[in-house]
């Protein structure tokens, strides 16, 4: 054990259950009396750069376990990924500090920002344990079953379709649902957990796994609207084409209307609202509706799933504990070990950074627009306790007279 | 009390607790032994005209009540909006089935079909009892403190914009959320909920009430942006300029990238998108994001306010009560009667019918970009128990060594 500060940061985009992570590496580092100060670094990198740390050692435990419950970074975020120089200067500020431990909680971005600093401590010749807690909604961490914060993200998404497909059911129509995950689609194919009923949507799911095709997904929506007289799509915001071009691009192309638009290609609604355009246009259906999730999918208040938020408080007790007794660095990872239970193990940094896992091919269907049985019996454990399903009327119909 | 058939239907937007409505209406008419069936009409005023109806003394009171925690209505909806032809057609439907009684769950649009109904009755001189059950998210009905689906909306308003805060506060810049409500801004008010600490966003809320000016609101988010370094804003569908004109009309002179586009006025995310050019463009702000919270507001599964479950169940009941013990047709009204209590009052169908509530002044803050204390107060208890609130780290700031 080093004698020492520990520091704790947040990056990247926030999740529901990050505070429980955080709150986990802070108490665990409380209780070692080797241990002089716990400080959280604010706004990630930019704190550390900026000497912005507060001192959690000065914290209450009653208001930490609250701030666990609170979604989004409590020590708030940052977008800027260090490169090597960057990297040094953060590493001078943590050694001026006597910082010992580092924990930062993040993507895989953030793993390789350790690794940098873990080079500059090398050379140094300074005792230092840089240790990545894994958090994305978008599950996409390599060497994890699943990721903190992608259960409670893919509750939000399921109980949005359970509610768009009831929502479609009483009032007709096509309705798509945009949903985040820029490489892989395991957020937009939790919303397969609305289908409960025969003929309950999403009767279509795409996922950036596979190519999208334009003229494919219109004759899938078409297939479906004709049978059911309606039709309900999840789809990936990260969608591409064979060549790996962003279906929006495609779009400007088909769709006159933008021909002489501007239309900005991220971060806005136009994927959903263009693919909108396309079935009303090509099928000539009168009532389609597209709604983007946006932020609301990773910061809601109020739709936490319990065992995301367990997994997450203890990826950050993990790591604390694993820096402090093994006097190591490295990523703590989540791997499943029975239907439903985990275990963590801890892996060197260099087998996390820079990677991103797909969905693998047997959690999507044959013609790539919707998901298998083997996804949702991998996924339903991650939703929690307590998520409500939809019940329908069975009443049978009464004798007509006049018809 | 008239011997013969109840029949039930739901139309317009689907609402969190409008099936409470339905099962309190079906329970309580299946307890009068001179009620021989209790039908459903599907998809609203047209299962009526196709006699499509479900015959719900067949329909197991365990699986009602399943039915009433579901979102969205069950009887499925239907946006056809009856002219005095249409409901002529409907009454010889009703009368062929020797319906008696009519409970019609919708907005103000269904009170108006039922006064035509009543008039069709009465020239036929067929014993007739038209009830109006309320349903709207957009808590636009007058006669009413509140309307049964508001409540529910709101939390999800609520709980979007704490997270929306958290989220902004964590990675800054401006964020601007779409909320529904055409004519009134009950529903965007709700945003305020969020404002816990200071600082806390919505920071402006633009309600349809008030004139929406393009250049005050680039003044507003400035004077915000440059005050915290970040601005969260909350924003009704129904904006309209000082002429009534929707702003979306206005905002397509304002950006040359529209000039040529034919980007549609309505059901799509583009006034969120524009107005966040608007703010790039003019304020020259890197990170602002718009989302258009669109459809999940009304159906999203597990957000449901207790209170607003409990009084939607109340009101559907209440109609049969009133219906069978006073021979009365009507509307059924909730009336605020303490802090927090609320009683029922049955009044006319022509004191609702084609009417709009809007937001009181006392509700909306003098320079029009805000709520008031008066209106959290009136808000609060319609979000139920178990609502959740942020918290945030107080702990001190750490010395700095370098810097």
């Amino acid at each position: 054990m080093l004698n020492g500060k520990v520091l704790v940061a947040q990056g990247g985009g926030p999740t529901a259950v990050i505070n429980q992570s955080m709150v986990g590496a802070v108490l665990e580092s409380r209780k070692f009396p080797h241990i002089s100060k716990v400080y959280g670094a604010m706004h990630g990198v930019e704190g550390i750069m900026n000497e912005d740390f507060i001192d959690l050692t000065q914290e209450t435990t009653n208001n930490l376990e609250l701030v666990a419950k609170t979604p989004s970074s409590a020590l708030l975020s940052t977008r800027i990924k260090p490169d090597a120089k960057y990297c040094a200067e953060l590493f001078k500020v943590m050694k001026a500090h006597d910082i010992r431990y580092f924990f930062y909680i993040g993507g895989n971005d953030s793993s390789e920002t350790l690794r940098l600093l873990n080079e500059n401590a090398a050379i140094a010749n300074y005792d230092f344990r840089a240790v990545h807690i894994p958090k994305t909604i978008d599950n996409d961490l390599v060497e994890n079953d699943h990721t903190p914060g992608y259960g409670s993200a893919a509750r939000f998404v399921a109980s949005a379709f359970i509610g768009a497909n009831l929502d479609n059911r009483a009032m007709n129509g096509v309705y798509i649902g945009v949903v985040m995950g820029r490489h892989s689609g395991f957020l937009t194919a939790a919303s397969s957990i609305a289908q409960k009923y025969p003929g309950d949507g999403p009767h279509l799911i795409y996922m950036p796994e596979r190519a999208f095709d334009i003229d494919q997904f219109v004759k899938d929506v078409d297939e479906v609207h004709t049978r059911l007289g309606r039709c309900v799509i999840a789809i990936s915001e990260g969608i591409v084409d064979k060549d790996g071009q962003p279906i929006l691009k495609a779009l400007k192309g088909e769709l006159q209307a933008d021909e002489h638009g501007n239309v900005q290609l991220s971060d806005n609604s136009a994927l959903g609202d263009m693919l909108a355009d396309v079935i009303k246009q090509k099928l000539n259906i009168g009532r389609v509706r597209a709604d983007t999730f946006g932020y609301l999918q990773r910061s809601f208040m109020g739709c936490v799933s319990d065992v995301d938020a367990r997994e997450a408080r203890e990826v950050g007790e993990k790591a604390a504990q694993y820096a402090m007794w093994n006097d190591a660095d490295g990523s703590i990872t989540i791997k499943r070990t029975g239907y439903y239970s985990v275990d963590f193990e801890f892996v060197p940094l260099e087998r996390i950074a820079g990677k991103t896992r797909y969905m693998p091919d047997n959690f999507i269907n044959s013609t790539g627009n919707g998901v298998t049985d083997n996804f949702k019996f991998y996924l339903r454990p991650l939703l929690g306790a307590g998520f409500q399903d939809a019940h329908y009327l069975r009443a049978c119909y009464a004798p007509k007279l006049l018809k």
